[in-house]
């Protein structure tokens, strides 16, 4: 193939679910494309990267430090909703059901990916629920294998903490089907059954 | 969600198969992780961009003028191949069965899009055969309802001339299952079925 086309194709293979395939695949749509739309995606990328980091409170992605959240005297201090990614960040603030703030892991534990305390930034969590006097932890993680044991782990590690500390609700979700659930979904919704009368 | 994420998204969003939901997942990606690699990929689009070029000859994305298909004198300029993409240029090469050019139409024709001869190079594709008095044409588009379609449009205009037309074959694929093939590849398989004695 030819060499600028094959470094283009390198470098859509390091995204996440993009082989071989679909890198040479989107390689040439890129190139015979508009070229007007193709430099748009090229200085959109480098202009991000530029303008966004972590936010030195809450860790989150931002193009201000502190984010948005962080800075926001609107919310609740003493709430902390701890989540995985920013992305879940937009996805609990879209439900418009939580105004504290939020911390994110950047990361779950996971030993066979070599993913210890440091990488959850388990040290920046606890600081920052000492000095800004938290009183209730939410935690709001898949409940996957990394998941749990990044659950456990941070209710561990709070264990002689005074604050409340809960996880989201596991279950059946709305819409799902009971029949096509998985055994450990229902087995969860049966223990985690919520009194109606 | 923040402005310039979003622009990176709406960017991402153009690529073939990445819908809301994937571009998302790809932004958040690019920002999290080490912006060397971001930064690389940002500028391997707007250096690939830059450098490729249809061939004048052929039509095919190349970083040459002629391509290197077309400026080859070791192939047979009386052999053309007629291709969709600029990847079927490559695949077809990586057979190491074919030593003849190649014309790449870009696209099929497809009433229904707005795609008519003009979008499959027609014009430039019948001087190319008359200038360079090709002898044979083969025609290689995938067997759908567009590609059966272009060959039919193809043959036709090529009825007065006085080269050989062939088109590739099509039946089961090497490694394919007769059961799981649907109706028509084993019609046409049976309709192409070769002597063997």
């Amino acid at each position: 193939m030819i060499q600028v086309i094959d470094d283009l194709k390198d470098a859509l293979k390091t995204l996440p679910g993009i082989g071989e395939k679909s890198a040479q695949r989107l390689a040439l749509y890129i190139l015979s494309q508009d070229k007007t739309a193709s430099n748009k995606l090229g200085e959109a990328i480098l202009e991000s990267v530029k303008k966004v980091n972590n936010c030195n409170i809450c860790n989150m992605l931002t193009d201000e430090n502190p984010c948005r959240f962080c800075s926001s005297i609107k919310r609740n201090d003493k709430q902390l909703c701890i989540v995985e990614h920013t992305a879940d960040v937009f996805m609990l603030d879209s439900t418009g059901e939580f105004y504290g703030k939020y911390f994110v892991l950047s990361n779950l534990l996971s030993p066979i990916d070599g993913l210890g305390p440091k990488d959850i930034h388990i040290d920046e969590l606890l600081s920052r629920i000492n000095d800004y006097e938290v009183e209730e932890v939410i935690i709001a993680l898949s409940p996957s294998v990394e998941g749990e044991t990044t659950i456990s782990y941070i209710a561990d590690r709070l264990a002689d903490w005074s604050g409340k500390i809960s996880r989201l609700s596991t279950g059946i979700p709305f819409g799902g089907d009971l029949e096509y659930s998985n055994k450990i979904t229902i087995a969860n919704a049966l223990k985690h059954r919520f009194k109606m009368k």
